[in-house]
């Protein structure tokens, strides 16, 4: 049941990389000790195959699968309260569901990909597997209470048994993020509202620089009629498109003939199109294309391209979308406009990212970060759960959040910031020994007035180990207390930052840390 | 693999209860329809084994799991912001863990409960469980990553396959929620420390009286002895014990004797014992009792509970606190404190609430709530896993936050209010057909001031259902869009429950609307 000793070789090349990664970036000792025992432990897997007596088995995630420390939830805390007020300001309501759902639930929604689905064991009863997505559970809750219109947001992990690639921010358990619109509306409104919405998340994450690409399904799939594409290859040239992003033409269009018996002439067709990117003006010269024109399907999408980039050009976001015939994403269920926000590269010092990162030998991190959002419009997904095939047409969107972490968690090692995982305001300190109930008196004070505070848990720990304390976790405030000051009532108050002291009578102090933290 | 006939038709009469008393308590359409849609699915299943052709199979949550709505997420955030801002008060620290484990992680550390653990079905690589409680991977996360000292909270789900009785608030998945302190640290300075948390949580939800029961592994061990029960039977006993909180002495002292084998006089001296309960002048009583004063580990419990009851009685507890020797706590992984905070039963208008239970056939919801916090001190689990043994010490609590949503879903179930579940500040609203587009440049306005609002995603939605959204929603202001006044640079901004109109111009808009919400 072990990892073979190739993934186990392959697990230490990457741990080793991660461990140079994070000393050259001056990481914490503490996450880089992490790490290294990370290391180590992998290394001794390798030692044998029969553990040391003392410990039974290898101390580990499973596979695919991370803790999150301290540091780690303190910055998805604060990524994931930007999101939702974003949410929140379009109306937003949270939903959950179950972790696991009925396997019939997700049977037959996810096409080739069911096979990464995790199932639990039969242990009598019902059979389960966990969510794939947030998008199905959703459609199954709207069709089980027969809710037609909802505007939800929901935030949670779900489960794919991929092979990862951890060091690009892949996970078998990862945290989606997803916005959607239910209801029958009229065309491009809400679809136009969670373009907006991709576009003021990232703005407020301040992630670097991006673009929304937009396309539409209903014109993918015109153009392939155009082109010459038998109706029933739409779905499988659509997923050959979809590699545009990762593959140069070249390798998609042989794809596209060799693999999938494409002729010559039509994959060429459909290269001129893909190539295409643009605005309005894009849409209006598609609109007068021959071959388009003749196609009804073609121009239904083009006319949807042509209202969503008006409604977008309202929302000010027309340096921010970009309407792109290679976006055709990879999820069957998308009937209408399908949209991806992508990170583009950073322009740094050298020349083009891609150069430099060809010179080291690898993808350069900030080129293939990508995709970091993406959505559609699914408009059949709830009437196949519905007993009578009731529709209830859906656009959403989802942030793809665990790449955001990434891209933050590295800007964090490499920078000297350290985030604070606490909200301590004030640390209670004894001066010399036998202090230890004064203290809890003092901390009984400040917790009843709402302050965040805190103290050794020994009796009598050293005034200089407490400060040091301090010190590491960023606490602002020390209240040391004395017998000589207590004698008189009083404590004296020490900012760590400056080290001044004040001497503050003990009733006041309360209100003299609040007045501080406002300060 | 389906449901028994006797489970469904089980289901049917708690769904059909369920819906009964959500009519009774005047609940909102929505929700009881939800409910009745569920009644109908389990009638449905009872129609035949073949399930009607256009639905496949019944559309539901797996057994013991179940979709929370908006009004239930906002019930539920709530409660948990004002969790965690008591766990930073004490400055906690979050952290998260995968919601599987290696099976063997779990292996050993639940004693019989260890039946009620979801495996993962074998899908080639590692055999995967699903977590049972947050207190085992702790210590996994704390020796994998050699942390000798935190201070972390985890609220998270975990998943029992136990039978439960949903409608008192028991599930499969459920949220646990819990703080830890482990280190290397004097005596019980810790331990107090989460008593106190435990009050401040009970304190700030306000869902009635409660005391926090206390007691100590190694005093009921010493108890045990002093009684003459055998050291290999000590935690069978313990669990004997355990149930007196449901069932009376004379129960668990048949239990001792028919089915664990004591003799009756041992049974008889224990149950002396544990209809104690009191202060510090209990302590004192047993100290100098004779049987026990004989016995190391019941000195030594019993100096610990004093000291408990001190630093408790400085942090202004003694009102809240009980020392219960009754109190012994199901996991056999306890070595020193524990505890268990009650709800008390409300003292209604008729004699006693288990009384007045009796009357109706059943347990009294509030007679029943029982237990909604607990925990205790276990100093050998990390070492379980530590290669070398090494042990770190840990103390925490675990906040039974279901019972806590359950209490207050039936308190707004009862009362009037609804709860808002969006924090819309404005709607943009047409007075008339053909706005659309003024009210998208509006709403982007309002939105990049970072004003929540929302609109209809209808081209011309009537005036009177735009306001009826507002008032059914509960969204306080609402800007109405008209010709006349657009062509002056105005817009009428309406306060919803007054009907109020005022004039505003444009350009004033968000700026009048933060003023209107901080009025």
């Amino acid at each position: 049941m072990s990892d073979s000793r190739e993934q186990i070789l392959e697990q230490i090349k990457l741990q080793g990389d991660l461990v140079r990664q994070l000393k050259g970036a001056k990481e914490s000792k503490e996450k880089i000790d992490e790490e290294v025992a990370r290391l180590l432990a992998l290394k001794a897997k390798l030692g044998g195959d029969v553990a040391p007596a003392s410990q039974k088995f290898t101390l580990k995630t499973p596979k695919g699968t991370r803790d999150y420390g301290p540091q780690q939830m303190t910055l998805r805390q604060g990524v994931l309260d930007k999101i939702v007020q974003v949410f929140k300001r379009h109306g937003g309501e949270a939903i959950d569901t179950p972790v696991f759902e009925l396997k019939e639930v997700l049977t037959g929604k996810y096409g080739e990909d069911s096979k990464l689905i995790y199932d639990l064991k039969d242990q009598g009863g019902e059979i389960l597997s966990m969510r794939y997505d947030l998008t199905v559970p959703l459609a199954r809750y709207l069709a089980m209470n027969k809710i037609s219109s909802i505007k939800r947001y929901h935030i949670a992990k779900v489960y794919r048994r991929d092979n990862p690639a951890m060091t690009r921010g892949r996970y078998r358990e990862f945290y989606q993020c997803d916005f959607d619109i239910a209801g029958t509306y009229d065309p491009m409104l809400a679809d136009a509202e969670c373009v907006k919405i991709v576009s003021e998340i990232l703005d407020t994450l301040e992630i670097g620089d991006y673009v929304i690409k937009l396309n539409h399904r209903q014109l993918l799939d015109g153009m392939f009629e155009a082109c010459g594409v038998p109706a029933e290859s739409f779905r499988t040239i659509c997923s050959a498109v979809d590699k545009l992003d990762k593959s140069p033409w070249a390798d998609v269009r042989k794809e596209m003939v060799t693999e999938k018996g494409l002729d010559e002439a039509t994959a060429d067709r459909i290269g001129e199109y893909v190539r295409l990117s643009g605005g309005t003006e894009l849409v209006e010269q598609l609109l007068a294309d021959p071959k388009l024109k003749a196609v009804s399907n073609a121009v239904k999408g083009l006319e949807g391209m042509q209202l969503l980039l008006k409604y977008c050009s309202i929302f000010g976001l027309d340096k921010r979308v970009s309407f792109d015939l290679s976006l055709a994403r990879g999820l069957d269920y998308y009937t209408g406009v399908i949209y991806e926000g992508v990170l583009k590269a950073e322009s740094g010092s050298s020349s083009s990212p891609a150069k430099s990162a060809q010179q080291n030998g690898e993808p350069a991190e900030q080129a293939t970060i990508g995709s970091v959002a993406g959505g559609g419009r699914y408009d059949n997904l709830v009437g196949m759960f519905d007993p009578r095939g009731k529709a209830v047409p859906c656009v959403g969107v989802s942030i793809g959040v665990e790449r955001i972490f990434s891209v933050l968690e590295a800007r964090f090692a490499a920078s000297k910031v350290k985030l604070r995982t606490n909200d301590v305001e004030a640390y209670v300190a004894s001066a010399h020994k036998g202090l230890h109930e004064q203290r809890l008196r003092v901390l009984n004070q400040l917790w009843d007035a709402g302050i965040k505070a805190e103290h050794s848990y020994k009796l009598n720990p050293k005034l200089l180990a407490q400060l040091q304390h301090c010190e590491e976790h960023q606490i602002p405030l020390v209240v040391v207390l004395g017998d000589a000051e207590l004698a008189q009532g009083l404590v004296k108050l020490r900012e760590v930052t400056t080290r001044q002291e004040t001497s503050v009578k003990l009733e006041d102090l309360p209100a003299e840390i609040k007045r501080r933290q406002q300060a």
